[in-house]
């Protein structure tokens, strides 16, 4: 088998076989098909697209490229939430520890601050002490001691996804939706999932702006999950504000203990809200309920009851976390500086850019400029306001929090453009949109597939 | 200005600027931007095409990527052939001498072996002692004295196609018309022509299968020429069959030399006709004659008084040939094996496979393997019948010429499934199709754009 003749038929809308994508991914693996020739095919498939065979082989063969998690034995269905990347985005805190009140294992595997979103690794790390580096023993082992784990990627879990991801970012072959799903997928079901639910985001301060594309990204990863014995289901929802109260690294914490504990709070209610539902589908797609509404009930029976925070505080212990923190995390929140942004006229909040609030939440500290650097667990940014809300003149919007001063400037220069009060209030965008599963998913990849200009 | 910024423009169909555009370039040609990027973008640029202003801006810039040949003070009009490649054609060492017996100067920069497709370079070092390699210096004195002058690519001329040249090589993104463009225009170009003819080869026997690739193709570097000050017209020509008697590397010089001694043969003729055409459009083009047609009634005149044969002879002698050898050229054919290919049926000689026949004969030994390798001089093939011809089962249908015996089964082999004999006379191709010129090329391109399906 040649490199060229595989990118020569890619190229030429061709079908690769299985045989072909696996020699394909394991000369990425092992680095003897050499960047030049990957990069090509990759360009090719982004311009020409996938078939359905052709994207599950990718999957297949980026999955069993390292190591697999293996829960045989477990007695329990292993189900997970993935989300693709958003602004104050801490469901993972709560739908881990709620689906696993419920019953069902959650072997979370999670990743850094990327671009204008945060990572959830980088949110764990500022609880001091917490260990996300765990090998997949220890990680088994605390799945097993507590329901859940949450820990970073190993280095030998989808080693050609880790070779394929920095090629296509220094090769402008990102934003595709084929190479998405795969990347997302190989690494889930490396993770050995009996379900998976998929928070895919849309609006502002989504990766992916197009809805439409968001919606074939969805089906796609639908399709590859089932065709892979994972049952999935994907939740089309609406990131056009950041998510809850708080968006940072330690505050995203703290807000995600304080729901956990039942203090509620007008600015977290989207955040309580999504989360219900994602567990909801994780409970229902782990057979521990009859209905996702049903999963929702359980859900909502087991944030009520405290069951969640018990296994959330029991997780952070068993990584290494300090616990005493838990208790009262507002007191532990100790940026350097803070500042608040007014609101310069009166008004209803109609509009949020959420990537570049993204953005200043980043550049507050958050998040890194270069791979490697370390990000201050204080940074991060607080809304006193959500879209729809009336606001006057000279009010707080938010308080920006930094470790340093000079940060201040480029996050408000961002926000000055990025928060868009009316006279008038105008529609709100639904937090959740449509909901794809097995049963229509096919319909939607079906339209796709005829109507994308890339898929001639 | 960042590579993976100019590759996503290219992908999503964006219009590169010249500053872009040359900034690729130099990155190629001194290798400061890496070859996955430059992959990429090759592959982009190949499914999404170029516009008329990229395609001559990547012309310019790759021209200009090196040393250029310069022809100030010649006081001759500089004008040169280009076949895109094909099987026993030889009417480059026709044309350049008629050209030049008619008062062009003709800078003719020529390849090796390529492919099924024979090499000028290879078929002048079958000349003992013909120095191919000159310097552009010497090349000028070669061109002052004879009017002519064949050589190959030096070092420094146009040093970026020979980076994106080996990687398309690797990549599969060879087959695009516009980065084939490219690559011949801005070669072309380097070597200051006046006026520029295109032998565009269609059929069984040309590089490009699609014959509205290849007019496309024509029309993209008639234009490109144009643009550049450079009067450029493209024929589309026949290569349904080897052109002429001989296809190797000696036996096309010996061929050459019977024409230009006025020996006509019947195998021949095909040859004679489009030497004459292509001729006389270089006359035309370089204002020697007020029409391609009286420019071919010259060239017809030239090569019957023997003043072509005489500049032929010349330049031979000026770039170290012996020239003795011309003055017979069938005897200093010396093969050490010849056998002959019989038809295995009566009938008329329909339809010949040119392409394989290309590659029979460079694997007799005219060819080589990989780069580098050394060729046989004397390795080939005479063809016995042309196509259209009546022919008798058990006549010789070709003899092939090689210097290692075990060279014959693979060519039999090819030429058995190459040569297709029936029992009625079909239609046969025209030699001269289609003539490109700035009149038309607008056209042609204008209507290739909106149906090609890789320019959405």
């Amino acid at each position: 088998m040649h490199p060229v003749d595989l990118i020569r038929k890619k190229r030429d809308g061709g079908e690769l076989s299985e045989d072909e994508i696996r020699f394909f991914v394991q000369g990425a693996a092992q680095q003897s098909i050499p960047e030049a020739q990957l990069a090509a095919w990759l360009m090719a498939a982004f311009l020409r697209g996938l078939t359905l065979k052709e994207e599950a082989a990718l999957t297949t063969a980026m999955r069993y490229s390292g190591e697999v998690f293996d829960h045989a034995g477990l007695g329990r269905a292993t189900v997970d939430k993935h989300s693709t990347g958003g602004v104050g985005d801490k469901t993972s805190f709560l739908v881990a520890p709620l689906a696993a009140a419920a019953g069902i294992a959650v072997p979370m595997i999670s990743g850094r601050a990327l671009g204008h979103t945060g990572g959830t690794l980088d949110k764990l790390e500022s609880i001091p002490g917490y260990r996300t580096q765990l090998s997949l023993a220890e990680a088994r082992r605390v799945l097993e001691e507590c329901g859940a784990t949450m820990i970073g990627q190993t280095e030998n879990l989808v080693p050609a996804d880790r070779v394929l991801y920095d090629l296509r970012d220094r090769t402008g072959t990102v934003e595709s939706p084929w190479l998405i799903c795969a990347s997302i997928m190989s690494k889930k079901l490396a993770a050995g999932l009996s379900g998976l639910v998929l928070d895919v985001k849309t609006g502002s301060g989504a990766f992916l702006k197009d809805p439409e594309v968001s919606r074939f990204l969805a089906a796609l990863m639908v399709d590859t999950g089932d065709r892979s014995g994972t049952r999935t289901t994907a939740l089309l929802t609406s990131m056009d504000q950041p998510l809850g109260r708080f968006s940072g690294n330690w505050v995203e914490i703290w807000e995600s203990v304080e729901l956990l504990s039942n203090l509620r709070d007008p600015r977290s209610e989207d955040l309580r809200e999504l989360s219900l539902v994602l567990a909801g589908w994780m409970i229902y797609l782990g057979n521990k309920a009859a209905s996702a509404e049903e999963g929702r009930s359980i859900a909502e029976a087991k944030l009520t009851d405290g069951s969640a925070l018990d296994i959330f505080s029991r997780m952070v212990k068993a990584q290494g976390g300090d616990v005493a923190i838990l208790d009262d995390p507002a007191r532990f929140h100790a940026p350097k500086f803070r500042r608040d942004f007014h609101a310069v006229r009166s008004g209803y909040l109609n509009h949020v850019d959420c990537e570049k609030v993204g953005w200043a939440v980043q550049r507050l500290g958050a998040g890194r400029e270069r791979a490697g650097e370390p990000v201050a667990a204080h940074a991060g940014l607080e809304l006193h306001a959500k879209l729809g809300w009336r606001v006057e003149a000279g009010q707080p919007l938010c308080t920006l929090f930094t470790d340093e001063e000079t940060r201040f400037a480029e996050p408000e220069q961002l926000l000055s453009h990025a928060l868009t009060i009316g006279s008038e209030p105008e529609t709100l965008p639904a937090l959740i949109g449509e909901i794809i599963t097995s049963q229509n998913s096919g319909e939607v990849l079906r339209n796709q597939f005829h109507e994308s200009p890339l898929h001639p």
